[in-house]
């Protein structure tokens, strides 16, 4: 049996080896990751972003949790670097799994986010792609911020929760233009502290401004939680659940997943221009560009014809 | 005398003129970014960066007005979508700039963050080669969160400057591993609100325990402001003067120049790769592809390999 078909058997060490093997070398994985392709597409992917010290990973585990005391499988893509699930990759700490350690139905997976253009996108794309076909479902995208490479991730998702904290609603305020975009769901985490109401109120009075016509929207939940307390878990999962089935019910879905295909193409595609152009910048007729663009005796511009007129068919 | 020219010799109508040509029509505007080129690269450039709600807008302001009162062109590019200053680009609104409206010596340039994989470090590289030719020294990059799209940009400054507010001090306990790449300065704002005090010890607490080793570290200045009246604002220009000096003595402006000509050229290189991909998948051979996609007619790394071949020379 190959290995692809080991992880649509949810074999566990399968799927870690096919995890490594699309990291180290991704040209052998590439044809493991072909066949698996056509298995996958169907599972719920939630992203859940928000600020560092918002409480995410106590969050996630106990969504995870949740899911598990639901017979799910899970699977969890971590490119949040101050999250303790991939701190590990930043920091050289060990992963810290925490209580699902020892759980064989939940894979987490951490993803570093030093690199370059796209590589954050490809590498999330294929995880994703691996736990689906493992068995996952939901596979949680965890992330920070509201960077652009961020949002290309979070896009990946079928639903998006943002994590916040109270206290938080001058963000809210602030970023009331792109809110309906940016969050499916709002939780407001550490709800156990001051000004959790206010920030719930603060949420839901620019949602009110914000909400789009139209028959069925979407309005985004706003919810509160204690994580640590395991206090609104289960009405998060409910909330991901009602999503879905408005998703289903305004044909909605297939666009969701065409979106998420179509990133994955074109961080593959860019991936395969950045080697290319690091393969040309490397040899000997680049030598010393980069000095040579500060000292002025090229500019980026000419530069960056040149490499068209070598790399493209397009070009010259 | 042509657009460049003009550019170089202040006139203010001739760089709005440029500035519209680098987004409208690149491939004329290139000619003349061309010439300017090798004027450029020696201004100071100052990255500003912070959570919505942090008060950045107001910060700059009053940054903007200290270096007025010096005697200084200023130049903002401001890719915050939060941001009065970009918030028109995002939200439809007029650009609001409040007390420089009339000022010739400052010229404030807004960027959509909208768009996709290396459009906002393009545009960003360019406007930042205008407003230097047209004579600002600081430029000052105005950005938002901690993304790898953000801090692409901000790499582009030789300065950087983190607006927190007090009862952050979480978040920098989170980012501890990265703390040191990320700013240069910290500025505490709103420092007359409860805990101002803490989050400055917070800060120099992390700072202590990622302080790299050797002769002449930069220790990473933490200050405290309160925009709104003004308060602290010598002390911020006086600590990016600092950083220069420490730069030049430690030979790393040229580093840092270097840095941002190799950013400019790849967001050129990204760009055109961009365009031949769209121009290729809009042609009839590659009809529906979204929905083949989402079908599984084909897999993403099958149709990436074959734009591949088209596309690259390096390809079959």
């Amino acid at each position: 049996m190959n290995l692809s078909e080991k992880v649509l058997q949810g074999d566990i060490r399968s799927t870690a080896r096919l995890m490594r093997l699309v990291d180290d070398d991704f040209t052998v994985a590439i044809e493991e990751m072909k066949k698996l392709y056509k298995h996958t597409g169907k599972a719920r992917i939630i992203g859940i972003t928000g600020s560092p010290g918002a409480g995410k990973s106590t969050l996630v585990n106990q969504i995870i949790r949740n899911y598990r005391e639901k017979g799910r499988k899970v699977g969890v893509v971590a490119i949040d670097p101050t999250s303790p699930f991939s701190g590990g990759a930043i920091l050289g700490d060990r992963v810290r799994m925490d209580r699902h350690f020892e759980d064989e139905n939940v894979f987490i997976r951490s993803i570093a986010t030093r690199g370059h253009l796209g590589g954050l996108s490809k590498s999330t794309g294929e995880m994703i792609r691996v736990l689906e076909a493992w068995g996952a479902d939901p596979v949680i995208v965890e992330t920070v911020g509201v960077g652009q490479a961020e949002v290309d991730v979070v896009k990946m998702a079928q639903t998006s929760i943002v994590v916040m904290v109270p206290g938080q609603g001058d963000e809210v305020q602030a970023i009331k233009a792109g809110i309906m975009e940016i969050a499916d769901i709002f939780v407001v985490n550490k709800s156990d502290k001051q000004g959790a109401d206010r920030t719930v109120n603060d949420i839901n009075m620019v949602l009110d401004l914000a909400m789009p016509l139209g028959e069925d929207p979407w309005r985004p939940k706003v919810l509160k939680a204690v994580a640590y307390r395991n206090e609104g878990i289960d009405e998060i999962t409910d909330a991901v659940s009602q999503h879905k089935q408005w998703l289903i019910r305004n044909d909605k879905m297939v666009g969701r997943q065409r979106l998420r295909a179509e990133l994955q193409f074109f961080a593959l595609l860019y991936d395969k221009f950045k080697h290319a152009t690091t393969n040309l910048l490397n040899s000997d007729i680049f030598n010393d560009w980069e000095e040579k663009l500060v000292n002025h005796q090229f500019d980026p511009y000419s530069l960056a014809e040149e490499l068209e007129n070598m790399l493209l068919k397009t070009g010259d």
